[in-house]
Order: structure tokens, then C-alpha cells, then sequence
């Protein structure tokens, strides 16, 4: 993060730095229109009504006031106010929603912006940080092949990023009408409030959320240990998933007959099509894992989150799920399923454990050096023809000394200086010298390229 | 704007609309990394007390609290509250003065973000919009060379924008010296406020100046009329405009050996140096337009706005100046020189005035077909081969039959759809069907391209 970065949980970025995010990015998008994704932007704000009806990230809006309006913000109730968006699938399904008329469905979207979060400042979390997203909206219905398709696109984004030090990342993959199933077929009907304690399994541990699971959910310590169970199940393929998943019903008691187990095996039978369909395409990319709740109360379905090996403690770099009643109008529903990568900290990530650095500040690969101020239209012609051939040029600030000039390069990272020929030196022309190596050759602006090694201001990574 | 956009001034755009606005930003971010411009992103908000002190729009901004400080905020000072930043230069000042020992100066960096500005919703204008913005920020001075090469990468990059359906861009340009000394050569010491009426000029015309110049600023109706004469002034040479300049002061009776005289030659200087420099490398791109005054308080020297040909009612689209006193350190201060686009206005008037539009919604070139659900896997395996070699693919979201997969295809605007190879037909193999030509052919997902002319999504314009 910036050093001077004076704002809690608000990062903002040095330019060598910024390169990497620019990198990240360019690179995610490449990937998404690569599978047919289609890009939009949705505005920052949406009225209150529709942030605070989803889930428990409602407590943590931002509401904007005029400054003209200040002092009466409450005389307006909070469902009328205009806050900052906390995700891109809430903005999504109203623009789905006043879009339909316009859009052809199914609607694959890719989306990267900025979101905000009103934390505390004192839990040290982002409060503004960027989300890059891709769902798959149907209308009215939703084939299961995109809860398989849209995992995997992510995998192969995050394939990509291991160019900028990224390690491995799996996702780990669930579905709610198994756990809800489950739960139902232990006795306990509070589904959201198991699936809530859950998801505090990596943060609080085992016993901790035992005790929430009989305190808060009304379980017996029976019902509560079969909880835990179930979140202690993993599986790469689907019979192996079957298998355990039966194992543990039969164990705990759960009657296989039921409504309750119906309902389970539904779940089931979609993560087991999952798991075996991406071990299919990318083998140990996608694993069942059970304990995987999401916090956020609109996923009907599969729900998806994504670690890096080695990197676990980092907790979930790209989650998701599918959603089925997000986004209605009238009887009409749009069900959709998407996965959203935390880019700052995964940025935060690369740039502090990895790093993950650009190879120079500057996009300019040459500075054309001045030698005084009278001439400086001869350096700006020069740079303009090197632009107009697609090579990044920058002229130098002032008819320093020459030294000067170089040392000005240096701290840009820029690696050509481009010397023009001076008065008197007309035959022997421009030079141009690559201050990395210390190489300098006669050089025509119209014809001249730099070494592919230096053309390119990119990412690289390790110490 | 989409249809739907159900908040009035936070514009949102359908996906073939967004595909120009993307274009716009893309094509702007290359003109500048080609000049050596380094790209930063700031934090969209930025404390009350860094937002209030500059000039006039101060009055127009988004306040934040959090949901839970509800009916608190009052207790907290507005300085100490965050606020949406309304433009780039004031975070960019801030970034600097925390940055700067980071930074190697001059710092040349653009900027592509939402700015967000609290007005009356009635009024019809933009609340969120894009800005686009370069600027050149100095360590204590900056060479006055910037001042004519910023406009100048301003037009190179509008120029590009021709290719969208842009007309020809002008920079008109003036300095704040040259005015204030002509304005206190005439005995008128209220110079931010006649600044602020003048700059209403093609808003309600010059009767209506001269009345509040009179009525605001106490003005007598001779000293308003200079002014409006003053405005009145163009020119496209340094000796023209050091000719008629001098003439109206000649006329109007202001003392040239006086101090107030010998501020507006130190503006006028600048100004006749920047539009014969200008007109050197680009004819014709800068004129000397001496009724531009900017609203905006923090500009001390040159400032510019630019019109665009035949489109003069939209109103400035580049705008900018020299700020020599925005970012100070103690005795330090970083003087700078930017202009900024407005982006979403500019998008706004090709969509509707100059039918830009996406060739195709879908960045996808080829649609492969699914001749039924069970090998959905081939058809994904032949999307895979064709994107691992840069052609972006999508797979049919049903195997619906061939009509209708084919209109799917056509109501994204993808050219091509592939047709895998069916049972019993492995010897004839895959064929790829151009639907917008008919052509059909053969193909192998490993080597063939598509015609260059479908190759890419891009922007078009005209009925």
C-alpha cells in the first residue's frame, strides 16, 4: 500500500505498483471476452431498498447525503436514500431486471469496479477495493452446465495471474439445498442461522462454533457434532462424494426416505456433475468441500470459494454461487450463478508476499534528451515520430546536463535515452544509448525499434 | 442511455454502448502511456476539509456515513467526513503531497475514474460520470513548455477519437494573469467574481454579464464593457494577440508601465508562446480565446476549454489550466498543469449524435453449436482450442435446435458459428458457417482464423 496512504481501509497504490493492479486487470478481462463474456459498468449507488433486502452485508452500506441536504438526511426514510454498492450481483440483477427488453439471455457478463464496504476502520479491512466478476444470468430458467462453466472460467483466469506470482488456487465448491437438506433432515430448521455459524468455521474453529450451533441455532450437541461432521467432508470425484455423504446420513440417522433428504440429493447430485465434469476438463481444480457456507443470504444453490496453496490463511480469494431468486419482475425470475475475485487483496497479496513489481514506473521506453530549451521542438519531433510508430516516448524535463537527464530515466525505469544529432554532428545523426546495458548506436527515429526485452513495461515477480 | 436507467444522472449504458465507452477509455490510456504518461487510481473519496476548500464546486458534493451512524452524523464536523471526490486534480494533489518521496518529478500521470457531483437532480446533468485526465505536476517549479504540451496531448488523443465519429477538436486557451491584471488595470479589485460572471457568457449572453458585472461585482457599465471586450478577444498568433491586446488596453485606458499592466503582459507572454508553439507542431489545434475563464478557483495561470466543430452547443469537452498553489508541504509547493476530458458526456453525444456503435454486442467471434446435451463436452473442447489461440469462443447455452442456435449467435452479432463434427461424419469433420455471408467450410479448431474483417469487436459510427 501507498506510504502515505492516509485514509483506513481506503488502499491506494504507487504507480509501480498501480502497474500490477493495470496488469491484473487487463489480464482478467482478456480472459473473460475470451469466453464470450460481456462487459458492462453499473452506476456506484442504488437506492437503499435494494441494498439493504440481501443479506448480512446490508450492515455495512455507505448512504450518501448532500452536502445542501445536511441535517435532514433522516427526515428521508433509509429505503429512499442512495448508498454505495457492496457487490456487483446486487447491481446486476436490478440492471438485468430494467434491462431485459435489451439484453439476449442467457446474459454471460464479465464486471470489475470499485465496491464499498462501511467496516469499522478499526478491523483493518478494505473499505473501497475492486471486485472482478462473471455471471451467467438466464431468464426464467438456467441450465446446471453454467454452475461447472463459470468455476472453471475463473480457473483459468487465476491460471494467468500465476504469471504475476500467484500460486495455485482451487475452488472449493458446495451447494446450499444439500446442507439446507441436511439440516432439515437433522431436525434443525433454522438453515440460515447453521449456515451463518458455519461460515465461521476458518475464523473461530470447531468447538466455538459448536457452542454458537446449540446457543444460537436451538441444536443439540448431537445435531450440533452432525453439523460439524458434515462440514469435515471433502470429495474430488462424485461417487467418492456419494459414498461419504450417504455414510454420514445413515451415521447420524438422517431418514433417507424423507422430503428432507430429497432435497439434499438434489444438492448432492449437482456438486457430485460438477466435480466430475471439471475433473474432466481441469483435473484438481474444483473439490467438494462441504464446510463451504457464504455468508450472503441469496445463494439458492452451489456456492463456490477459492484458495491458494500455501496461501490459505488468506482465506477466499473468489467466491460465489448460484442465485435463483435474486433477480425477479413480476412472476418472472432471472436465475444466475457467478463468481467475484477480491482483486485488491489479491493485489495486496502479490505486491507483499510475491513481489510482484512492474519492470519500470515509466510506459515511456525512451526519453529523447534535450540539449537546450531553443531545440526542444527537435526533441518533441523526435518523440512523435517514435509515438506515431507505436514505441512510448517521453522528452526530458529541462536542458539539464546530460547526466541529469540520464538520472531521470534511471528513476523511471525508462531504458533508452535518444541523443539528436547536435549542431555541426548533422552527418553522423541521432544516437540513442541503452542506459541498462550502456550500449549506444546510431539511431533513425523512423526505422529504430528497442530490444523486445525492453520494449515492454510488464510485471514481474520475486525478490 | 439504457432504457432503464431508473436514477436520473447516473447514466448506465446497454452492453453495445459500453463497447464504445470501453474503446473511448482504451484508446485514451494508449495516447497517453505513449506520451510517458503514468497511470495512477485514486480512492473515490477524499476528506470533507480537502473537498470544501476548492472553489465553487464545493457546493456539490456526496457526503457518506455509515448505515450505523445513522442520525449521528451531524456530530461529526463535515470536515472530518468523507466525501465523493467531484474531480481528479484535488485527490491527484493529495496523492502527490503524501507521495512524494516516492515520486519522481515532474510527475506526468493520467487518470481514467468516476468523479460524483451532489446536484439538484431537476437540472438534467450527470451526478456520476467518467473523467479522463492528464496532468504534470512539478517539486517546487514547472517548466511553462507543459503548458503548451498538455492541450497538445489532449488533441493528439481527441484526434484519435475521430475514428469513433468525434469531430475536430479546438483548444481554446487564456490566462488568469493576463486577465486579472487587465481587470485591475481597470480599477476592478473583485476579480475571482467577474471571473465567475464572465464564465457565464455563453450560458445567458452579454447583456445579461454586463448586468450582474455591474450589480455583483461594482462594476460601472464602462468597466463591464471593457470586460466583455476583453472577452471578445481571439487570436491565432502571438503578434496578433499581443497586437490587440494592447490595443483594447490602449482603448479602455490602462496604464502600460503599470504593475496591474505588466501581470497581464506576464500572462500574455505565456499565452502568445503556447499558441505559436502549438501552432507549430499541430496548426490550427490552440487558439487565444479570452473570454475562457473555468468556474473552478484553484487555476493562477493558463487555462483551457476545447470545443469540438459543429457541436459548440455541447460546451467545453477538455478542460484544464496551470494550479501553481493546490498541492503545498509547508513551504513546498508542487505547481501543476492537466487538462481533463468528460468522458461520459463526450460518449453520450456519439451514441446520440453520431450513431457510435459496437459492431457486435458479443466479444465472442464464434458461437460452437451442441448437437445435444451428452457432448456439450466437444463442443466446449473446441471453444478451449480456439481461445488458447486467441479467438475468443462461446458454446451455445442449449442444444436447442440449429435455428435457434444460430439466432442466438445472430442476436449477439457473433459471426461465426461451429459446427463439430457429428457421429458418423468424423471423417468430414468440423465445419464453421459464416452467418452473416452463408459461407460454410470446413475447419480445424487448431488452425483456423476468421476473416479479419470479423476477427474483432470494434466501434463504428454513422446511421
Amino acid at each position: 500500500m501507498s506510504q502515505g496512504a492516509s485514509l483506513s481501509g481506503f488502499p491506494e497504490w504507487l504507480p509501480e505498483q498501480r502497474v500490477v493492479e493495470q496488469a491484473l486487470i487487463d489480464t482478467l478481462r482478456r480472459v473473460f471476452e475470451l469466453n464470450g463474456f460481456i462487459g458492462i459498468e453499473t452506476r456506484a449507488v442504488e437506492p437503499g431498498s435494494s441494498l439493504l433486502k440481501k443479506g448480512e452485508t446490508s450492515k455495512e452500506i455507505y448512504l450518501l447525503s448532500r452536502l445542501q441536504d445536511r441535517g435532514e438526511e433522516d427526515k428521508v426514510p433509509v429505503e429512499d436514500r442512495l448508498g454505495l454498492h457492496f457487490d456487483l450481483t446486487v447491481p446486476l440483477s436490478r440492471y438485468v431486471v430494467e434491462n431485459s427488453g435489451h439484453l439476449t439471455f442467457p446474459f454471460k457478463r464479465w464486471q470489475i469496479q470499485k465496491v464499498w464496504r462501511g467496516e469499522r476502520p478499526q478491523e483493518g479491512r478494505f473499505r473501497e477495493f475492486v471486485q472482478a466478476d462473471v455471471d451467467v444470468v438466464g431468464n426464467g430458467e438456467l441450465p446446471a452446465h453454467y454452475e461447472v462453466e463459470l468455476p472453471l472460467v475463473m480457473v483459468s483466469a487465476l491460471e494467468e495471474l500465476r504469471a504475476f506470482g500467484l500460486p495455485k488456487a482451487t475452488v472449493h465448491a458446495n451447494n446450499r439445498k444439500l446442507s439446507e437438506g441436511f439440516y432439515r433432515g437433522l431436525g434443525l430448521d433454522d438453515v440460515e442461522g447453521v449456515l451463518r455459524e458455519i461460515d465461521k468455521l476458518d475464523k473461530i474453529g470447531t468447538n466455538a462454533v459448536c457452542d454458537l450451533l446449540v446457543s444460537q441455532c436451538g441444536a443439540t450437541p448431537e445435531q450440533a457434532r452432525a453439523c460439524l461432521d458434515l462440514a469435515g467432508l471433502t470429495a474430488s470425484d462424485g461417487r467418492q462424494l456419494h459414498e461419504r455423504f450417504d455414510g454420514l446420513c445413515r451415521q447420524v440417522g438422517i431418514d433417507m426416505g424423507g422430503q428432507a433428504y430429497s432435497l439434499a440429493e438434489e444438492g448432492l447430485d449437482t456438486l457430485a456433475m460438477i466435480i466430475d465434469e471439471a475433473d474432466r476438463i481441469r483435473p484438481g481444480s474444483v473439490i467438494a468441500d462441504l464446510k463451504i457456507a457464504r455468508g450472503l443470504d441469496y445463494y439458492t444453490g452451489s456456492v463456490y470459494e477459492t484458495f491458494l496453496e500455501g496461501a490459505e490463511s488468506l482465506g477466499s480469494i473468489c467466491s460465489g454461487g448460484r442465485y435463483d431468486n435474486l433477480a425477479t419482475q413480476g412472476k418472472r425470475t432471472y436465475p444466475g450463478v457467478g463468481l467475484s475475485i477480491g482483486l485488491s487483496r489479491l493485489l495486496s497479496f502479490l505486491l507483499s508476499a510475491k513481489g510482484a513489481h512492474a519492470n519500470r514506473v515509466s510506459p515511456a521506453s525512451v526519453l529523447v534528451a534535450v540539449w537546450n530549451e531553443g531545440d526542444r521542438s527537435v526533441s518533441d519531433h523526435i518523440a512523435q515520430k517514435l509515438r506515431s510508430r507505436g514505441i512510448a516516448a517521453d522528452v526530458a524535463p529541462t536542458a539539464a546536463k546530460v547526466g541529469k537527464q540520464i538520472r531521470y530515466a534511471d528513476h523511471l525505469g525508462i531504458p533508452y535515452v535518444w541523443f539528436p544529432a547536435q549542431e555541426g554532428e548533422e552527418a553522423t545523426g541521432d544516437e540513442v544509448k541503452n542506459i541498462i546495458t550502456g550500449d549506444q548506436v546510431p539511431a533513425d527515429a523512423l526505422s529504430w525499434t528497442p530490444d523486445s526485452v525492453y520494449a515492454q513495461q510488464r510485471v514481474e515477480f520475486g525478490a
